[in-house]
């Protein structure tokens, strides 16, 4: 579904899956994810790169109508609850901070960030939306998984319904273009002496 | 440049910019990103999502032959900076964990994992290779930073070069099929209470 109002304004052209790529919050509440989708979205962030091959990105994988869908949902802000809930799936995203001896994983935390943007590009090869969602009742979601895996995002993926109803706070975010710092603010100098 | 060796195994089709993606050290001395490269690769970082759109992601870009790349290549570890001397431009990548009132950003490192993510997809789209690397004196690179922003990670970024000489070991790295995990390994289920 294109989305012209939503596509990064770059100075150079950037591939379509990233420009095009944005978080909606209007979902299908009909659509169903097809297994061979799930793969897909499981092995873009398998295949992710992390700190000496550590892999430490953990995801629950969770369908409308089922008991762990509604847990999920149970747990999210109620910011998030209000739309999410038509999430064809909600995926709660964990890491393995420490190794099972006890020894601390530096990268774990970035590297699952990576997994996750891996994900949502095959996302959107898939014609799929991914929202990721910080707002939960992480002591809530922690006690549904495994014990040595802190969960860190949760995601709402689905099929992009522009006809969906949404509270008008965020229907109006839903409609606004996307903006980003400018590119001279990521950039940062390196105060290394010259010579004399 | 073709590496069907390298390209991964995957239960179903990858986009190619993933499944083609790997970290090579064998790189070309030679050659230089073009101006319009470094724009495409921040536009790609800069447009990822972060929580509450906060884009913690700072980056730190310098191009061989100038005393800030032989800066950061200097304070590599020994095993990256045998390799890494040869890389077109060494990016240095920090994140603002902190807002300058002093509150912390809890998904900075996370959210900069994703930012790298979406770069080195582009990096695939222009023909670059990038290997990320952890390995580095953490304080020095710090000192060369200005205050507040943490660093994560130095991309090696250029292009491969198939018949760059590597110590043995390496050279063996670079020939070997890439592995990961099953992908059953990735998933954890949720421990939800079924009803009575």
């Amino acid at each position: 579904m294109s989305t012209p109002h939503k596509t990064a304004a770059t100075a150079v052209p950037l591939h379509p899956l990233l420009a095009g790529r944005w978080s909606p919050r209007g979902l299908d509440p009909r659509h169903e994810l097809t297994d061979e989708q799930v793969t897909a979205l499981l092995e873009a962030a398998r295949w992710a790169p992390s700190a000496s091959n550590t892999q430490p990105w953990r995801f629950a994988v969770t369908h409308r109508g089922t008991p762990e869908h509604a847990a999920v949902l149970d747990a999210l802000a109620g910011g998030n609850r209000i739309w999410a809930h038509a999430a064809s799936t909600l995926v709660v995203v964990a890491a393995e901070t420490h190794t099972s001896e006890g020894k601390e994983r530096p990268w774990a935390v970035y590297d699952t960030g990576q997994a996750v943007a891996h994900l949502s590009v095959q996302a959107e090869v898939e014609g799929l939306a991914v929202h990721q969602m910080g707002g939960f009742d992480s002591g809530r979601i922690a006690a549904l998984l495994p014990d040595g895996v802190i969960p860190l995002v949760v995601l709402a993926i689905g099929r992009r319904d522009e006809t969906a109803e949404l509270p008008e706070v965020l229907a109006g975010r839903e409609a606004a273009a996307r903006d980003r710092l400018p590119l001279e603010a990521l950039q940062v100098p390196l105060g290394v002496p010259t010579a004399v």
